[in-house]
């Protein structure tokens, strides 16, 4: 039974979308802030939609790709950053350490912001052969990243959820194809089960994983104009294997190095499916992702039994989805609407003495208010399909908008401003880290998304230093 | 596939349980040692038995008893510890902290070592009026606990995985019989999931939880003679409610505090299953445990086709089962026989020339290593018959074992015996600490594991200070 909230969303998303995804997360009790500061609580309708995003990617993605769930430790010593370089130095300001008063005499340790260089530790005592190979490892776990810039739920947290996996192959080729998969499978995941349409690509060499030969990502782009990376794939080569001596013998007992990815996604998710679909009456959700995904009000004055039995009756009916009756008599039916809507309940079905004269009842989804009257005996397939209905038409409508707002530039004139209108441009670009350093200084805040897959090397220059190009990219203002 | 293991068990459960057991967790790849000094790593095949453990869980306990899933941060404020003095007082030896120079100038920030202050926190701003109650939350998640003795893979470790459920309600009543209602269940998970029998019962005063009124406990009995706590459930009273100031208005809007209880139980649980199960040819688990229950093996010189085929079609038969057929040429049949029985595969099927001849498989059993002979038409049924009977077999076994173990004292030197000779003894007992540290020290290391349920205050005196008995306590050492 759903709680009584004091008061609905107070801002609209056009005019301050910050405030209003605050308030749409704190009121739809989907997150609320913790208290050490940076850190935010999952409550259970925000975990659910978590439960949810797990047990679809334990089913499609672990065990389709015989990857195995497991445990590593939450604490990396310092020496184990060191061994790579460069992801020691891409980590380094965001590491949180734990007090030398515990840990005694050794060396420093810290609290896990990836788990790359614990895992390759056991890597290397696990693997010996060939027939060790691929070794396809996945673990959920939480994650901390002492951030300074300001908390937002799901987005920015100095804690969040999320799922690694960890790869390693017998030959380049297979690891390359496997990355790519990942990223894939990722896009799936938005489409099939969020209804978020996102861009996929590669990032460029400034953006890439600290310690990665390519990243690959999904980019999804937010009705503010920022676009929101939603999960990543690391082609890492052999550079981890060498650090951590992780090696085996071939066929012909000649001693190799594998070659490993690692790709995760995190809580940060739920907060790009908020962001997305969610309006000014509150959230939002694609139904697969709601756990009670209709609530059942009865219209009655004081006790009428007939409309209360024949929603009792509804409410077996559509058992499997799991519906809320909301029969309480100290509410109005309105206020009860405020709240289902608040809370993304996906359908509200209604139903008063005149309904029950003409045997139907009244059928509204959350998405588009759309009203159905609905003869009764046909509820339950009504019901089904327009859950169904509902994902499609939410993914097309994110797609619709996020079409909208792609452009392509053609000169740096055509960037600056695509930028300042909140657009994602696609651009010509040489490749280089510092041209694209120069360019976020001008456009006030613009970096590369992704070369999206399939694009092709243009025959112009770039866009800023007039260099050859090397690729097409993405360019827009992120979180 | 199964990958190649250098070597079997190589001392016996009876000559050294522990470094049997360290063996068998280590090489039929449960675990392994963590890098950092106390940790452990949760192989898959280890991590397969906690995703079984949750399944069962949410299923059976979360979703039939109206607890919802959600996530607390991992960092607890100093100033959280200290609201609750016993609390407090019970966890600072544990207590691992982060270093001051990445927190700042603020408090010292702990990790959770148990999340009732966390949690409790965000109950006094969610709990407002009576219709919010009963609230029931749990939480899936790490738990660090700084242990100064050595770390045994799932027994002892600084860091391991639990779920911790946390409610409150209107009532003491309502709080009481859930808090019970909670031990029992876990009683339930362990016989019809794990196969463990075990003892339910109420910790003594010195024995209970840090900051609750009452603790009960489910104890297993592991084949050393020494008793296992796997999982506690504690009634909390109004304490943390006073100390975390949450209160909620009554039907007549009269302020109230409400009564709270908590639970939880970890991967530990995994370290029980193998001390009771499992042999000195490796890891023996309930089957339900298990990916892959089957593992067939056809008996095969060079290229036999024939056989092959057939053993082909037995895996599609079975496929619900998940088998692993074996046709490995540079492994012998024996050699195979090893590695699936130390790995702890439920069934194995053979099938040779001969049998096939006859139409027949040959299905070996792990547990007690009995041998059928199955008209292959038969055998999707016989093995799901032989699949729960071994079920039933493992707890009835264990349940002889544990009662054999069971012994009633009526006098010191009984008590003094029966844990010399490491058994499990019932005694009564006036339920004083002072006396229960004399008693310890005497046996040299008894502890009161639990009053069991249902058992009566006894007419005796104290089986060692001779004041008057207030129940009857099972002694024993323990883990």
């Amino acid at each position: 039974m759903a709680k009584k909230t004091e008061e609905g969303i107070t801002i609209e998303k056009e005019k301050d979308i910050a405030e209003w995804y605050s308030q749409v997360c704190l009121k739809s009790e989907l997150a609320d802030y913790g208290s050490v500061k940076g850190t935010m609580v999952i409550r259970p309708r925000g975990y659910q939609i978590w439960q949810e995003i797990q047990d679809y990617f334990n089913k499609n993605i672990i065990e389709k790709t015989n990857v195995e769930n497991a445990y590593f430790p939450l604490f990396v010593p310092e020496s184990f950053f060191k061994k790579e370089s460069q992801h020691a130095e891409g980590f380094q300001p965001e590491v949180a350490w734990l007090d030398k008063k515990v840990t005694g005499e050794g060396e420093r340790l810290a609290i896990r912001p990836t788990s790359e260089t614990i895992i390759y530790d056991s890597f290397s005592k696990w693997i010996r052969s060939y027939r060790d190979l691929p070794m396809k490892i996945n673990q959920w776990c939480n994650i901390v990243r002492w951030e300074t810039e300001a908390t937002k739920l799901f987005l920015r947290s100095r804690e969040f959820l999320w799922q690694e996996g960890h790869c390693a192959y017998e030959t380049e080729s297979e690891c390359s194809k496997e990355t790519i998969n990942y990223i894939k499978l990722y896009e799936k995941l938005c489409k099939e089960l969020l209804a978020i349409p996102v861009i996929v690509g590669q990032k460029t060499e400034k953006e890439k994983f600290a310690g990665a030969e390519k990243t690959y990502t999904i980019e999804a782009f937010m009705p503010d104009g920022k676009a929101l990376q939603c999960g990543t794939s690391h082609e890492l080569g052999q550079g981890f294997a060498k650090a951590f001596k992780i090696s085996f013998t071939d066929k012909n007992e000649n001693p190799e190095i594998p070659w490993q990815n690692s790709w995760g996604l995190s809580t940060r998710l739920i907060g790009a499916i908020v962001m997305v679909h969610s309006d000014n009456k509150g959230l939002v959700l694609p139904p697969t992702l709601v756990k009670n995904k209709i609530a059942i009000i009865p219209i009655i004055k004081g006790e009428d039994k007939k409309v209360l039995k024949k929603a009792k009756e509804i409410e077996q009916t559509l058992k499997s989805f799991n519906p809320i009756l909301d029969d309480r008599l100290e509410y109005t039916p309105g206020w009860k609407y405020h709240e289902y809507e608040l809370n993304g309940i996906p359908i509200r079905i209604e139903i008063g003495p005149k309904d029950l004269e003409k045997n139907q009842a009244v059928v509204i989804r959350r998405d588009n208010g759309q009203k159905k009257f609905v003869p009764l005996k046909n509820l339950k397939k009504v019901v089904e399909e327009e859950l169904k209905k509902m994902h499609k038409d939410l993914y097309d409508k994110a797609e619709k908008f996020l079409k909208s707002k792609i452009i392509s530039a053609k000169n740096f004139n055509d960037l600056k401003k695509g930028i300042e209108e909140r657009k994602l441009v696609l651009a010509p670009f040489c490749g280089s880290e510092s041209c694209e350093d120069e360019i976020k200084e001008k456009t006030k805040g613009a970096t590369t998304r992704c070369v999206p897959f399939g694009s092709k090397i243009p025959k112009s220059d770039c866009i800023h230093c007039k260099k050859k190009a090397t690729c097409e990219v993405y360019f827009s203002k992120s979180y």
